[in-house]
């Protein structure tokens, strides 16, 4: 993909910096990183500091100090995880912050004029988020989305933004090729395919991508949005996605999970208390080049603020550097024998626990955890 | 001052590192900031991870990967301010881990002997730290703290590291002659004023400063403990001190408390909301190179770990490169010209408020603020 702030190789992950940070990290541990591409939440920006201070400011690029390409959510997601705060009409959202419980509304028209201040290099139009098992309500709320996604075109004004269409329709074919249809002839320059990973069973989820992913045209980006274990990243080239974001790998982190070949461990176990090793021998990341599993265990223990950003660059550096390697595979046509090798080696956590967390952190859960 | 871990320019001041690690701090940080010597805590250590883990793990310097000098306290200082948990005699201090409220012991022997397993280059006699205003205890307390500066000596058996002796007699001249007579007669190859900044009024700790240094060795180092605001600096240095460590920096960064040349600064105030300027134009600091005022206020207010990170950055950087110019100055003879130029601008805190400030940090408040 090409943006005004850079060329992003694909596929591609992309950290999430909900508050204009990935959270514990500086631009600079980004780059480091090999990080060519970050999401902030328009939601969250836009309540605080405000998407025009942000303007005033330079833009978002700016503001935070990073000069790569970044991709802002339109806010729909954040708004509709807020239940009981918020109402939806053919107009817009209505809702009221978690913050201090003042009221807001956002329409598609101003979804895309507070993505324009905070000036991303990929912005998304404002859909509505419902729960992807019931079909009457995912019935309804496509048609709105898709007048949405008219309305979001029509508004955008900032050539050097590209606005990404949004696909719903849940788990069900026949509203999934609906979006597709719909929305692919509306010639957006990338596809995204919303209310996955939200808490469906995850064989549903490469279901929906099965039969949607071939609807899509080959020459423009498809994004998933809101999955990121590694194993998901997987599954997810596989099926043809180019972009992927999560919170899951930082969230993680400052509990102090953390990837391996092998799986997920917790720095909170005892065992570790005393292994001189570093978290994965041949890492290659600043923690495992610098610090033992038992100095992070006790930075753990102690709440030491350092560790979470140690464990933080750790989880990015192990993902970003499994796409590094999916992409290389991808290029000499041994993609298959990469994931085989992976999975070989890597057990996922089960997927009862790994679906609850990424459905916590996919709602955003404003005023909890912020990603 | 030369240590097996690389030499040290004087002045010097000493950022705090608590728990092994400068809190928000990766050890490269220190290195770009110019820190030369860091001061870690024993009582801290002591109780987690362990000195005995860290010496397994190779010593603190390897454990927390700074390859620089480190400088440990005795843990008397932190065992004494517990009030209620601790128990003193002649053979040393009986008291209660914050932590999990289990019962130890440190006896002038044994606090050497964990300062051995924690491998610092500079280590401290362990002392008994009165109530600075308090003659009686002072008096009684000195006998003690003498008979232990003798009991250290002779425990200590690492010739790589070099043992301070430090001086007690609270704001009493007597007293403090009488320490300088017994310490000097017993070679250290430093001394340090212990029993100040503790609470004391500010014309008391200079005074004490007054009659003492002249009584301490020209060719060893005087450490001034626990003193560390800008204009305590200028201060410490007319009168001859060499080394100087505080929490004081790195703790009002995480309250988003900023030194500037024209005084402190707090970034929770609206006003700095729209600012694009940083901290202090000029500043050579990672963090005013590359982050507005706006931006700080913004990670401050949305409680973001990065801001507390590029906060400590910039109170440490300030600290630092005052004491290079300082030295810089005393090479060319014109510290006086600095002090005055450098008073000129800055406005200390209200005597009172620092005061408490300097209080709450000495006294290291274990399960509080723990620095």
């Amino acid at each position: 993909m090409h943006t005004p702030h850079g060329d992003i190789p694909t596929p591609v992950f992309a950290p999430v910096g909900t508050q204009a940070t990935v959270k514990t990290l500086a631009p600079d541990e980004l780059t480091e990183l090999g990080a060519t591409l970050i999401l902030a939440n328009t939601y969250h920006l836009y309540l605080r500091p405000g998407a025009d201070l942000v303007a005033r400011m330079g833009g978002l690029h700016r503001f935070m100090g990073w000069s790569g390409p970044i991709l802002t959510d339109s806010g729909g997601f954040q708004v509709f995880s807020l239940e009981s705060l918020r109402k939806v009409s053919d107009e817009g959202v209505k809702f009221r912050s978690h913050i201090d419980g003042s009221e807001h509304f956002f329409s598609p028209e101003r979804s895309i004029e507070i993505q324009e201040q905070l000036g991303a290099d990929i912005i998304m139009a404002l859909d509505e988020c419902p729960d992807p098992m019931n079909y009457e309500y995912n019935k309804v709320a496509l048609g709105r989305t898709h007048r949405w996604a008219e309305r979001c075109l029509r508004a955008h004004t900032r050539p050097d933004q590209a606005l990404f269409g949004i696909l719903q329709g849940g788990i069900f074919p026949d509203l999934r090729e609906e979006s597709a249809r719909f929305l692919t002839a509306l010639d957006f320059p990338g596809y995204a395919l919303g209310g996955l990973s939200v808490g469906e069973p995850k064989e549903k989820t490469w279901e929906v991508l099965d039969f949607t992913v071939p609807l899509l045209p080959q020459d423009r980006p498809r994004y998933l949005m809101g999955v990121g274990s590694p194993e998901d990243l997987f599954a997810g080239v596989e099926r043809g996605i180019d972009l992927f974001d999560c919170a899951l790998p930082t969230r993680l982190a400052r509990n102090g999970a953390l990837f391996t070949a092998h799986g997920r461990i917790n720095l909170r176990k005892a065992e570790f208390a005393e292994v001189a090793a570093p978290v994965e021998e041949g890492c290659t990341c600043y923690t495992c080049r610098h610090f033992s599993l038992a100095y992070l265990h006790h930075l753990y223990k102690a709440e030491e603020i350092l560790g979470l950003r140690l464990n933080t660059i750790h989880n990015l550096h192990f993902l970003l550097e499994w796409m590094r390697r999916i992409r290389a595979a991808l290029q000499k046509d041994t993609f298959g024998q990469l994931k085989a090798d992976f999975l070989a080696r890597y057990v996922p956590v089960q997927d009862e626990a790994q679906r609850r967390d990424n459905l916590e952190q996919r709602r955003g859960k404003p005023g909890h955890r912020r990603e």
